[in-house]
């Protein structure tokens, strides 16, 4: 079957439309304690009752509509999936929960589509800023109307790269490959606590590169899209393609760049949990 | 004179509206290579030509509408001024100069209007989200039309801190007291690129503290208005009020929080230039 992967995009943007009506709403009532259900390995792993139900609210979207489609969701969905073959939804409810539930802000939603493992489609929504980051493989990649310019290359003393703080303070290796090292060699960092937003924020320029050592497929499925079209790299710290059904580090960055960072996080394993 | 803050802020909240749109004409030309036409002292401390200029604008709207009023700016307004005696208005052009040049968003003017060393007006206008953090001291402090709430207790475990991972990466002290033991015991970090920003955050509860080791009156003076109508704490690091005419570094966080960070970074000087 060919699917028509433009009239899927904007399928699921009417979706994730509503998805974000019901997490704008959730948070209105500022007093809504009872986001606080449960906690799963950190305090920065909050779920909310809001992550259950938008994801719950998509993969019906999906199941109803495109019956013969599979769907791989953060919370529960897709759990026994084994295989990329046929296609595949990856999607995050609330990618960013710690900014959901404590900045009310900066967090997306983030939906691919993927066909025999490859990424066809990719949308993260920044539902307070309102900004929708989406791409088609092959149609170019926009920001709302505006489609994105492909990246050039780029130095890392000119390179302003998304990386939270918490790898800096947990880093053990030391010396001239060390992340410290990278970090003082750049133009500067910046870290908004949503890899997807983050993600996004390549595709558009406004970062030169993000970089995490710990990320799920739902986390950057559709920032791969988006990326891919841009022309900016991204990898797992080996140069491998990220999984798209396990964990994978990720390494995004523009040409040039990427080559010069992944000096620094080949085969890192220096970190102190 | 018994001057009308409110006024005098709803007259500062119209020029920098107008500051603003000059500022959007300039980034819709992405092609505006004149942008670059300096360097200070690092590629971190871009100036460009819209920093002058909008200085220049809104330091004659107050020299016109305000001619006893004294004006200190970040390019070259004021810098002889030895006192705050009087009626001192305290501005940078652009809060986040690198995230302008780069980001093209994530940016604000910040106003400050202090009287005998005391701050009365305090605007922090976040020019691409269009988001404007307002303060006249004594009458609470908005985001918008909202009145932010005053913020509660909150101890280190459960605060996300706005931090450079610079900071991070050039620390020579290490074990208990370190940057990196604070940062791997509080909730997360986040990096924004905008002291400014970062401490309207900190007002409206997205961060619950703020810490930089080297910032100027222009980048704090209009958020010190801010914060204190919220009940945020702000000193130095030795827990004295920052200076509104030297340097200072800062420390702004809820109640509770304060003195847990004031024990990572009281008496900091072990970096690494």
């Amino acid at each position: 079957m060919n699917e028509n992967w433009m009239e899927i995009k904007n399928t699921a943007l009417k979706w994730m439309e509503d998805a974000g009506k019901m997490l704008k709403e959730s948070l209105q009532d500022s007093m809504h304690d009872s986001l606080y259900v449960n906690t799963k390995s950190s305090p920065n792993d909050l779920v909310t009752e809001m992550d259950y139900k938008v994801e719950r609210f998509l993969t019906e979207q999906i199941n109803n509509t495109f019956p013969e489609h599979k769907v791989l969701g953060e919370e529960e969905a897709g759990a026994d999936i084994q295989s990329t073959d046929g296609v595949l939804w990856i999607i995050d409810p609330i990618d960013g929960t710690t900014n959901f539930v404590h900045q009310k802000y900066n967090f997306a939603i983030s939906v691919a589509v993927a066909k025999d493992g490859v990424g066809q489609v990719g949308i993260i929504y920044n539902v307070m800023q309102d900004e929708w980051f989406t791409a088609v493989a092959g149609e170019g990649a926009y920001l709302n109307d505006r489609r994105l310019a492909r990246v050039t290359e780029v130095d890392l003393p000119e390179a302003v790269i998304g990386l939270n703080g918490r790898w800096l303070a947990r880093e053990k290796r030391s010396g001239e490959q060390s992340l410290h090292t990278m970090v003082r060699k750049s133009r500067s960092v910046r870290s908004y606590g949503s890899a997807a937003i983050e993600l996004a924020y390549v595709a558009c320029g406004r970062l030169d590169s993000y970089i995490s050592f710990r990320l799920s497929p739902w986390d950057y499925a559709a920032g791969l899209v988006l990326l891919n079209e841009v022309g900016v790299i991204t990898t797992d710290f080996q140069k491998q393609e990220p999984s798209l059904l396990e964990k994978s580090k990720i390494l995004a960055a523009r040409p040039g760049l990427h080559a010069q960072l992944l000096h620094y996080v080949h085969n890192h394993e220096g970190f102190d949990y």
